[in-house]
C-alpha cells in the first residue's frame, strides 16, 4: 500500500525516543474537551542542534512566532506541544501563554527558557488557558522516560483516528544513528513551509528527534530537502494551517564523525531523513478526515518543476475530481479541467493514465507534453464524512 | 434573499425573446441520458453585434474555440447550445462536430455560417455525436418562436435544479429597450472570464438578447464590467471550467439613439447589463450543487481590489469554511486561516464581523486593516449533497 514505510523503516510505536538522550512525555492536562492525552514534552537530555520549517500562513500561531525567536540559536533541548486549541489569533495573551509555557517548562527542567520550543493544534482563535498547562507541567517533567513515546504521539493528535510514528536505524563512520518522529494532521492540511531561523506557521505537526552528530548547516539543508520532498507535496483539503510546524533536535549522542554538508554522510542521513518524513506524511494522507482512498498524482512533461507541481496540486485538491474518486467512477475529464485551470503549459493533447477510481489506492499519471518538469503530490478523496467532521468540529 | 433580482427586472421565464426580433427554440436531441431537453437554438431576425467572454482553462472547449473565430466579425445572429456533453477534450472530431452544427445550422437558417455560434455543457472528454444534433435541428429551425424562452432556458441546465432567466426594460433615448438573459451553472463554479474576439473558455453559460442598438466597443466595455462584477465574482466548488461563455447579441432593433462609450445612455446601458448579470451569477449560488445557504463574502481594507478579491475567494473556496457554514457552528478560525493563506496582505489583527453561521443567508465582512481594496465573492456551503450529485454524475 502507498502509505506504507519504506524499506529499513519500522512503524514503532516509541519512535521519539529511540534515540539516545531522548525522552517524553504526556498527559491529559483539560485542555481537549474529550479528556484525552494533549499536552506532551519531548526532551534532550544535552543541549540540541535544532531547526524548524513552520507554514507561510500569514496568521502564523503564537507558539510558531515564538520557535521562530527561540530557533535563532539553532539550539533546543525540549519540546511542548498541546492539542486541542491552536493558540493562533489569539493576541497578545496567546503569546503570553506560550512564553509562559517555555519559561515555566524550562524552569522545571532546569534549562534556559530559549532551550524550549512550543507547538500548538486545534481550534483556531479561541483562548488556551494557561492554568491547565502550569497544572499539568510539574508532573509531566517529573516522569520523562523513554517509553512514552506511543502516548506522546497520541497526544498530539486532533481528529487523527492513530497515532503516527516512524524510526530507522542506519549506520555513520562505524556508529549506530537513529532517527524517530512522530506526526499528526488529518484536515486543514496543504502544507508548504519554508525554513526558519526567522520564520512563519500547518495543523501538521512533525517532530523528529536524532542522536546524529550534525554541523548545523547540514541539518538546516537535509531538513529543507527531507519536508519539501514530503509534507510539503500532500494535500488534504487545500487548506493551509496557521500552525504547521516540523522541528527536528539533533543532540549528537550517536558520537559519529561530525555529518557535514556534501559530505557522503550527509547524503545518508538526508536520503534516510526524507524517507522518515515522507513515510509521516503518507500517514497522514492515509488518515485524512473521512478519507476513503489514497491518491498519488505523478505530472510529468511540465515546463518546469514548479508548473508540475502547480498542475499537480491542482488536480489534489479539486473538489470535483476528489468527489469522482470517491465516487469510484473514473472521470478523466475533470482532470483535464483542473490541469487546464491550473496554469501550467500545456499541449493541446495531453496524456493521462491511472487506475480505476474504484480502486483503494489510485494512481494518476498525467503527462504534460511541454518539457521536463516533474513533481508528485499525494492526496485523499472527498467524503461526506470529511464534511461531517468538520461541519461538527467546534 | 441575497439571491432576489434588484429593482427593475423580472424573472421572466420567456426573457430570451423579450427583446425585439429574437425566437428561440428547444428540443430534447437525445444527448442527454435523461431524455430531457437539451438542444436549443437562439435566433435574431437581423444580425446583430456579438461579443462573448470565455474561460481561461487551457482546455477550452471546441464550442468555444469555435466561437473565438466566429466573435472575430462581431456580429452572430444565432446560437446554438447542447447540454449533456461538454465537447471537451474532444480532439479534432469534437472541433469537427462544433462546426458542422454551425454549418447545418446556418445553412438551415439562410445566413453564413460563422453567424452561428455554438455552446455546449455537460461531461468532458466524451464524443458528441452530431448525428443527434443532425437529425433535431430541422424541427428546431422550423419551429422557432417567441414564447419558447422557458424551454430554452430549461434545455442548457445540467444538474441545475431550475431555469434561470432574468429580464429588464430601459428606456434609451425614448425608445424601450429590452434585455433578456438565460443561464445555467451549479457545479464546476468559478468562473474567470476574459473577453474575447481572440478567447479562451466556464460551465457556466449565460446567454443575453437585447435590442438596443449600441456601437461595438460600448457593447464590449459593457459586458466585461458586467461579468466582471458578477460571474467573475462567484466560486460554487472552486473549479474553473473549460466551457464558461457569456455571449450576448444586441441587434438595434429598439432603434434607440446609437449608444457610445462614455455617454450617459452607456452607463444607463451598462448598469441595466450588470444588474442582470449579477441577479443571474446570485441564481446560480443559490441553486448550487447541494448547497443549502447563500454565502457573502466582503472584504475591505486590502492593499488593492485584486488583494481584496484574493483574500475574499481563499475564504469563499475554503472547504473548512464552507462545511462549517453548513454545520452550523460559527467558526472565525478558518476564516483567519484562509485569509492567511490566501497571501493578501493583512494587518497582525483583522476585523471580522458577520452573521451567525446558523442563517440562511450569511454575510461575512472582513477588515484586512492595510489599505482602501474592497471587494465581493458569493458562494454556498459544501454539503453531502454536493459529494453525492459529483460522485454519481458520470
Amino acid at each position: 500500500m502507498a502509505g506504507q514505510a519504506g524499506r529499513g523503516m519500522k512503524e514503532h510505536k516509541n519512535a521519539i525516543t529511540l534515540a539516545k538522550g531522548f525522552r517524553s512525555q504526556a498527559i491529559a492536562a483539560g485542555i481537549k474537551k474529550s479528556g484525552g492525552l494533549d499536552l506532551a514534552l519531548i526532551y534532550s537530555d544535552i543541549p540540541a542542534s535544532a531547526c524548524g520549517m513552520f507554514t507561510k500562513n500569514k496568521f502564523a500561531a503564537a507558539p510558531v512566532e515564538l520557535c521562530r525567536e527561540h530557533l535563532k540559536s539553532k539550539k533546543a533541548q525540549a519540546i511542548i506541544v498541546n492539542s486541542g486549541n491552536a493558540n493562533c489569533y489569539t493576541g497578545k495573551p496567546g503569546m503570553e501563554t506560550a512564553k509562559s509555557t517555555a519559561s515555566l517548562g524550562a524552569g522545571l527542567l532546569g534549562i534556559d527558557k530559549k532551550m524550549v520550543l512550543v507547538a500548538s493544534t486545534g481550534i483556531i482563535g479561541r483562548r488556551l488557558d494557561f492554568s491547565k498547562i502550569k497544572k499539568a507541567l510539574p508532573s509531566l517533567v517529573g516522569s520523562l522516560d523513554r517509553s512514552s513515546g506511543n502516548k506522546t504521539a497520541q497526544a498530539i493528535m486532533t481528529t487523527d483516528t492513530k497515532p503516527k510514528a516512524l524510526a530507522r536505524e542506519l549506520e555513520i563512520s562505524g556508529k549506530k544513528v537513529t532517527i524517530g518522529a512522530i506526526a499528526k494532521g488529518a484536515g486543514m492540511i496543504a502544507p508548504d513551509m519554508v525554513y526558519t531561523e526567522h520564520s512563519r506557521s500547518a495543523t501538521m505537526l512533525c517532530f523528529i528527534t536524532t542522536d546524529v552528530l550534525i554541523e548545523y548547516p547540514a541539518l538546516k539543508e537535509a531538513l529543507k530537502q527531507a519536508v519539501e520532498d514530503s509534507f510539503n507535496i500532500i494535500t488534504i483539503d487545500g487548506c493551509m494551517s496557521t500552525n504547521d510546524s516540523v522541528i527536528i533536535l539533533a543532540n549528537g549522542l550517536a558520537e559519529n564523525k561530525k555529518v557535514c554538508l556534501g559530505a557522503r554522510d550527509f547524503l545518508k542521513f538526508k536520503t534516510a531523513l526524507s524517507e522518515i518524513c515522507l513515510g509521516l506524511a503518507k500517514m497522514i494522507i492515509l488518515d485524512a478526515e473521512g478519507a476513503s482512498k489514497f491518491i498519488t498524482i505523478q505530472v510529468s512533461g511540465a515546463k518546469d518543476d514548479t508548473q508540475a507541481k502547480r498542475a499537480a496540486l491542482a488536480v489534489a485538491n479539486s473538489n470535483l475530481f476528489k468527489t469522482a474518486v470517491y465516487g469510484g467512477g473514473t472521470n478523466w475529464g475533470r482532470i483535464v479541467a483542473a490541469v487546464g485551470a491550473s496554469g501550467a503549459e500545456v499541449r493541446e493533447k495531453i496524456k493521462i493514465e491511472g487506475d480505476s477510481f474504484r480502486k483503494k489506492d489510485i494512481i494518476v499519471k498525467i503527462d504534460l507534453r511541454v518539457g521536463r518538469g516533474k513533481a508528485v503530490v499525494y492526496t485523499s478523496d472527498l467524503t461526506p464524512e470529511y464534511i461531517r467532521i468538520n461541519a461538527e468540529y467546534n
